[in-house]
């Protein structure tokens, strides 16, 4: 049984140190790290192969064992991704704002580091290094705890990283590993109120509402995407079939992917036979309301259940409704407040879609895939968080810092 | 038996409503609350009587019915505080950044509200205006759990701006309450996930303490300080022995108070006895540790407790340290991540006690009074923030915030 406790301790206690170090320090030890892991790939190919074994025995399928799967190539990628986050800039340390009060104080918004980062996840092992480089370079300690399926992987790859961190003389607390995979374990972590600011959990929904519902540690929800794309009476239908196209088909498995699309009575009749051709060639299963189904020779009936569907698969639910304000109030009701988009010529009803659909994305004219700390211009990306408290949407280094207000001062007193 | 499940539904649905006002329809509802509370000004003072009538039944100390009591002049206060909020920067609608990523999508990060705020407080009746005139300015609904002391002030207060609300034809909803002060229904909206967006407790350690581990909506922590001046070898007698006098003794019973003085061993033969006799003059009660009592006639022995006692009261510890870092290390250890303030001349030391100090505020030669919204000139303050995640320090209105991105495009797809 591992001693979360003292785990705990020594990250708070590695954190400490962490949040002193510069940029080009932290930077230095970074590319140990990337080093070390490249030095390593034999060992981690190895380590990954009785995982592999491990998904055979458990009769894992061949799409989960992709995920799961690494090769030169992959650890190749994992090297070059700490060096990314070795290029971006260190948040720590900014002063966001300062200003003098009425007393001639000086004040000053500080970017602090947040302290102990907890991370729980599943499956793919660049999670590891990902997550581990992330809160490194924002000064946090972390303790990751992965899935059973990569743990060999897993804990392999964050002793690579704990020992490129000691021979600098670092300390390797920085990173911590849970290796028991049990869920007292895992439940053991989130009651870890003394020694974890935040827990982010990185995984299916069942794994996401599991932390949710049991951790008495902070929170930050990400993932699951119930996303719409609204075709607007006003919208162009070349557009609006690209548009569909890509948001659905393009990559179904990911939580930024279309699952419903809602479209306006008035040309519903003429955009869905263009769109269900399209989405028939990329071999989409159409789930209809009875209206759209006169319209889709293709389609079944789309069941309640569809329209909370996360698919995360190749289907699609389809909803012909009366307006706007119809499609704004389906999407407030069923979404999962990640990824919205209208299609529309019409301007008034562009501003309307943004004000009123409540999502940490909402666009006008462009696929929802685009939700992405990358594609944003992040240059990272821990999660999306679908809640509003600390960060929402695509969440880079920025996400995981705090602020401190530094105050200077020539003796005042308050009267 | 309240229907917490009705109250959160319906200020979830005011809050959508509320989220679409504009700041003038916004001010001239909370104007409308405001003269509303003036001219109820003796159906307020009567509902007072019943609260003083009960503390007198349940034999309540004269310093808590202070807090509790209503004039004509506090009251007045109250609609003056609800027209201070009118003066307030509305934060929402600000698009903080706007950028065009590489894709040529003008990407913008659009302050919004949070949605639905829980108040769970204490005893004084204007935090039942101040948190909801707050909550309102910045588009969020609120349901508000006060105290029991106050049970009757607060229940009207609720009432005549709830009827303000009403009487401009907006929901009423908006500004919710819970006319019940068992436990029982505490603990019930604490698990009120589906319609709390966040919880909020003002109060003693022992109400967010509670409210800390039994709540599954997200908690912002608010309020206790146990907070340390830090006199440092190179510090000016004059300066430190004011800047203790004003920290401990301008108003012992508020969170930035100081709790503990620590004070280099080089400077506490020098300094303490006229730190001393000032502190006799203000009435403080003096425990110290073994080394500092030799320079303190007045002092009892300090035990382990007090120094991690928040006191409130006319009460100081005192401590000799050997170094800054002793000194730092301490606060590290006992804080409570409120305010701390190193009184020196010595620019080094000062970076140092800045940086390595954790905690929402850190001074350098001031008193560690001034942590608070108004003084830190936000204008407002809904409570102070002794986390890291979301807000940190004084809340004003920032902090009842969240945010969107709002993605402008013009047919983009992902590659």
């Amino acid at each position: 049984m591992t001693d979360l406790q003292t785990l705990g301790q020594q990250a708070k206690e590695a954190a400490t140190e962490l949040a002193l170090l510069n940029t080009k320090e932290k930077n230095q030890l970074l590319e140990n790290m990337a080093c070390a892991i490249e030095n390593n790939t034999e060992e981690i190919l190895k380590a990954n192969q009785k995982d592999l074994e491990q998904a055979d025995e458990n009769g894992i399928k061949e799409v989960m064992k992709d995920r799961l799967r690494l090769s030169e190539e992959r650890i190749e990628a994992m090297a070059a991704g700490i060096r990314q986050v070795v290029q971006l800039n260190d948040p720590i340390g900014t002063i966001k704002h300062m200003w003098k009060n009425e007393e001639g104080l000086t004040i000053g918004q500080k970017q602090v580091p947040i302290g102990v980062i907890g991370i729980i996840y599943e499956s793919r092992p660049n999670v590891t290094t990902d997550a581990a480089s992330l809160c490194f370079k924002s000064g946090n300690a972390v303790i990751l705890r992965g899935g059973k399926e990569s743990f060999h992987s897993n804990q392999l790859l964050v002793s690579i990283l704990q020992e490129a961190l000691e021979e600098s003389q670092f300390s390797s607390h920085a990173i911590q590993f849970i290796d028991d995979t049990t869920h007292e374990t895992a439940n053991e972590m989130m009651q870890l109120t003394d020694f974890l600011d935040v827990l982010i959990p990185r995984g299916g929904e069942g794994l996401i509402k599991h932390v949710k519902e049991n951790a008495k540690v902070p929170v930050i929800e990400t993932g699951t995407g119930n996303n719409h794309i609204y075709i607007d009476k006003d919208a162009q239908v070349n557009m609006a079939t690209d548009i569909v196209a890509n948001a659905k088909a393009q990559r179904p498995s990911v939580c930024n992917a279309c699952e419903t699309l809602l479209i306006h009575k008035e040309v519903a009749a003429f955009f869905l036979p263009a769109i269900e051709e399209r989405l028939i060639e990329l071999g989409i299963e159409l789930r209809a309301d009875e209206i759209a189904s006169d319209y889709l020779p293709s389609a079944t009936l789309a069941t309640e259940e569809d329209w909370s569907t996360e698919f995360l698969d190749y289907i699609l639910a389809i909803k012909v409704v009366d307006s706007a304000e119809e499609a704004i109030s389906h999407i407030n009701r069923y979404n999962t407040k990640h990824s919205e988009a209208i299609i529309t010529d019409n301007y008034f009803t562009a501003q309307k879609f943004l004000n009123e659909v409540d999502a940490a994305a909402v666009y006008v004219n462009a696929s929802t895939r685009f939700t992405d700390g990358f594609v944003f211009g992040f240059g990272a990306e821990i999660g999306i968080s679908t809640q509003k408290l600390h960060a929402r949407g695509p969440m880079g280094l920025e996400a995981l810092t705090s602020i401190k207000y530094i105050i200077y001062g020539d003796g005042q007193t308050r009267a």
